[in-house]
């Protein structure tokens, strides 16, 4: 017989104190996200990542045997280690929490809308002149007088849902109904006139955060920005291992997609609660985001993704119902996600080519987009080339030993002077970690000072002939050499803050996969040709272009050439969400852009391998 | 405190033996409802029509007032009246089944078919050659080599559901992808060759009888007929009390949808099991009915039909998915319901012009189509008008104190000698009741033998004169008169069965209002135009054309011009399953047939009135 596990109650302390059940059965990790509870764990619960940390506050938890386990040093656990065997109190390490934006200058460019509503006074039928109300809303946006006459193609409403609204709307005979048009098709119809409340929603999905902007439509500006923690997160860090969760856990591809669909619905409801609205005066959304955030959102499977040749199931996607993906929007409204280019090349690629003017540019361009991936873009208005490339979430802390978001605490910015090692953190805290900015700037102070070399070892002998305060910093603890950013008695879990070996390895993957995918870019255009560089993305846009150029990412590029574009995928989603032609260009860029995969390029292993070192200090 | 009622057990004795819960709260009827019971009230439950006969073997039942109530004379009580008091065992009268129908022998034109499928050996993606899945169908979609291919259209495969069902196909990787295109556009894909396999089904709604056909779409032919009673009779017997039921009942329009949608998901796996094929299978439906189930098979409300000016909410429908109207057939097959011309004049009547070609025919023609509604067609190619008029379904037995279906006893066939009255029953069983050519064909030899006068009254005089054989047929029961078809002794009932002065005044007022609506329609055309007559419709099928000539209910019009098409409707919603270009005539007859509101028309109260006569013997 088998015998029922008992329930225990997990309880959470903090801002909401959630109660959820959980089982010995299962790990504490495992119930937070069942519970719907957002929790770091980069490796997707196989205890290495060392991020899923809870302090246990009362109740008796032991290892998967049953048998006792002993905290870590700061006398927390690793959530998916620990197997409750009574009820549980824990404090959660990570704070679910939604950061506040600045609202984006963004504004429509006066061509046509995509989305516009148009109020009629439609002529009700009479015995005398008769036609069907069906025929009746086509005659009045067919009149030449209509804010949407004239047009050649009459709108039809004639899908079943939206006639069932039009038997609701002529119910009582309004004088006026207002119509929304998506890019001149009918999408929406209501009683009487409600032209002067229409909002969207523009979506950036990152592999690490989620940036939501809600867009005052009428008025054609950015009125709310939010963003939050990619709930994914909890299956792993990054986009190959959330594949894998697809695969390997029961139900992962739906679990995947209710935890993106749930964390978008978080955000809609933070935007219209700042802006004082409700969620039903949105009628559209927009969706750039990484191809495999767009499968994910969609509940399409992305396992081609990872399988030779890499192949996205898809480019282009008809607007979507909000049931579709369950956004909790106007139920009238659409959803759009954005084209796809190829591959791992995703729709937030598409935005930030639209973003940036690159596929109308006259003057060539190298577009650099950092976040979780690395996607390059390369060319002008005549023809363009993109690669992607794992930069992975090192440089959003993950695989770093001391690695941690951008938040407050994290170290932002380091500089080793000839005594010294000064660092500035966020929020002038007490340092908890050391943030992606941060760590490119340690790195490349690192090879400045000469302490690493330019194959990244910690050179031993060249730190010797440095000032005590510094040559003291490199310790070898366990086995592995390390560099001390702050002791600690400074830090605010007491133990030091260090840049280790495998840390700078991890560090030199990324800036090698970047620059080399950048060299083959380089091949598809003339020798000489003049670039303007714009880095884009969260890590683009806060990483020291000065750092950034000593490490070598991006090699043979002057300074002035470099500029910082910001989140330019977010912009694009937003542009797109105002211009009928933005949109129209979206669907161009994703057809008309060469994709290149980078592993496939005669000589990539080589080039990889000898782009692993730094330049000479 | 609010006391629950008891829950009763409700036992139907015959072939399903079903068990049902009731309560005192509820008639027996309500509970059949409830059930899924067909039953048929043609009163909507209101006592007054008498059909809903049930015979109680066992178990208490009371009146509303929970007072005892007496039987009636064959010992059944109506289940509209009777609320039970403990578990109860009935039988019902009426029995729930489909009839087999005759094959049609509609086939293919040859022309381009609006389904067909496309089998693909479609070129996969290499690292070299690299583009997404969805590109990869389109272009085999594209090839000139395909079957659908060198389309000037690129044929998309952009919609969720569908790149979904992409997600699951290329998972195997099959060197044969099978699509099926609807009008050139892909509705459905499958992996490997699944060609072979194709059928839809054709359905024509009617109000008291709903055809189902089965269409093997590779040989363009019918293969299975089934029909059954419109479940949705048992909440009224014409489409006005139906109407009133969607206000009236509590959830009405959602009841009577899933009562219909019931009723097409029964034909559909009768006419699957018939045929040995699973309803996966199928990849297709067609559905021509009137406006009023038009508007309730998808849900919408068609309370605009009964409010002046009696506007359809809509004529045009895109196609939907079965899920929209919970069709259980393949889940990625579409469902068409052909359009609708105005007010009541439905997609039957479209599908029914199409049938007879009468928007091609050079002849002019008049076309009757004669259900539970009576809708008149009249023109040629060059243009058409239409009109609609409640014929009620008298013609079905509601309405007519003795009336009953065509089915196995019923009266079919009357002749009056000079001495006698023979009766033919359809099976040749005893007499049960009188069908609508019965009544016809009964009435036209009360005219012909003088017993009925002009005006539609029993000639007492005339009659008096007449054999005693059929003068003392014509009784005074309890104040009205009735002429006495079949006496009790011969019947299955035990009681005479005959045809009243009120039912005589029934079938006037259905003749007058046909009449009187092929007269206004024949105003449109110039005078002298000479025409092809067609009956169409289940009545207009069984008609006899003396009878209706007799009774005047075709105005001015030779014999040799009228003929019998059959069920017009249904035959056109097979022939737009089939051909493209005859789906696309069914938008263009919707979109050309003019309308006329008969109540509007100048003089025809007179004109109504005038009609009620027959012609002199």
């Amino acid at each position: 017989m088998i015998k029922p596990s008992p329930t225990y109650h997990l309880l959470i302390e903090g801002d909401d104190g959630r109660c959820l059940a959980c089982s010995p059965e299962d790990t504490i990790l495992r119930s937070l996200i069942n519970g719907g509870l957002f929790v770091e764990a980069n490796c997707g619960g196989r205890g290495t990542c060392g991020k899923c940390k809870v302090q246990v506050i009362a109740g008796q938890v032991t290892n998967k045997e049953g048998l006792p386990i002993k905290p870590n040093q700061d006398n927390t656990y690793l959530a998916c280690q620990i197997y409750p065997q009574s009820d549980i109190t824990i404090r959660l390490k990570t704070a679910e929490a939604s950061q506040k934006g600045q609202a984006l200058d963004i504004v429509s460019d006066g061509g046509a809308p995509l989305i516009k509503k148009v109020v009629l006074a439609p002529v009700y039928p009479t015995v005398d002149n008769h036609y069907s109300l069906q025929d009746m809303i086509g005659q009045a946006l067919a009149a030449p007088g209509a804010v949407g006459g004239g047009s050649s193609s009459p709108v039809l409403i004639d899908d079943s849902a939206m006639l069932r609204r039009l038997a609701a709307v002529v119910e009582t005979k309004p004088e006026l109904i207002t119509v929304t048009l998506l890019d001149n098709k009918a999408m929406a119809i209501e009683a009487h006139d409600t032209s002067s409340v229409l909002y969207g929603v523009a979506f950036d999905i990152g592999t690490t955060t989620v940036v939501g902007m809600l867009v005052d439509l009428n008025v054609g500006k950015v009125v709310e920005v939010r963003s939050r923690n990619n709930p994914q997160a909890s299956l792993g860090a990054d986009v190959i291992s959330r594949i894998q969760a697809t695969h390997e856990l029961e139900g992962g591809l739906e679990r995947l997609s209710q935890l993106i669909r749930y964390c978008l619905n978080q955000i809609i409801a933070e935007l219209c609660t700042a802006a004082g609205i409700d969620p039903n005066q949105v009628y559209a959304v927009t969706i750039a985001g990484n191809a495999t955030m767009a499968h994910l959102v969609l509940e399409i499977s992305p396992s081609t993704l990872v399988r030779k040749p890499y192949a996205a199931l898809f480019k282009y996607m008809s607007p979507l119902n909000p049931q579709d993906i369950e956004l909790e929007i106007n139920p009238q409204g659409k959803i759009m996600v954005l084209p796809n280019i190829a591959s791992f090349v995703g729709s937030d690629t598409t935005a930030a080519i639209l973003a940036v003017d690159q596929d109308i540019s006259e003057t060539p361009m190298l577009m650099v987009d950092l976040g979780t991936n690395g996607e390059m873009v390369i060319g002008d208005g005549n023809k363009l080339y993109a690669c992607s490339t794992a930069a992975g979430p090192a440089f959003e802390g993950a695989h770093i030993r001391d690695g941690m978001r951008a938040a407050d605490g994290a170290i932002a910015d380091v500089v080793i002077t000839e005594q010294a090692v000064l660092v500035q953190t966020i929020g002038s805290a007490k340092p908890t970690g050391i943030c992606g900015s941060g760590i490119v700037k340690a790195v490349a102070e690192l090879v400045k000072a000469g302490i690493l070399d330019p194959s990244g070892r910690f050179n031993k002998s060249a730190a010797a002939k440095l000032p005590v305060s510094l040559c003291q910093r490199l310790k070898n603890n366990d086995g592995q050499w390390e560099f001390v950013l702050v002791e600690g008695k400074q830090t605010a879990s007491g133990t030091d803050i260090s840049i280790t070996q495998a840390d700078v390895r991890q560090i030199q993957l990324v800036k090698s996969s970047i620059c080399t995918g950048i060299h083959f870019l380089m091949e598809k255009l003339p020798p000489e040709t003049v670039f303007k560089v714009c880095l884009a993305g969260a890590f683009g846009n806060y990483v020291d272009i000065d750092s950034a150029l000593r490490i070598g990412m991006l090699p043979g590029f002057k300074k002035e050439c470099v500029c910082s574009v910001g989140n330019a995928a977010g912009t694009g989603a937003v542009q797109a969400l105002l211009s009928a032609d933005k949109m129209q260009r979206c669907v161009t860029i994703a057809s008309k852009v060469g994709y290149l995969e980078l592993a496939a390029q005669p000589g990539f292993q080589n080039r990889f391998l000898k782009n692993l070192s730094f330049p000479k200090a």
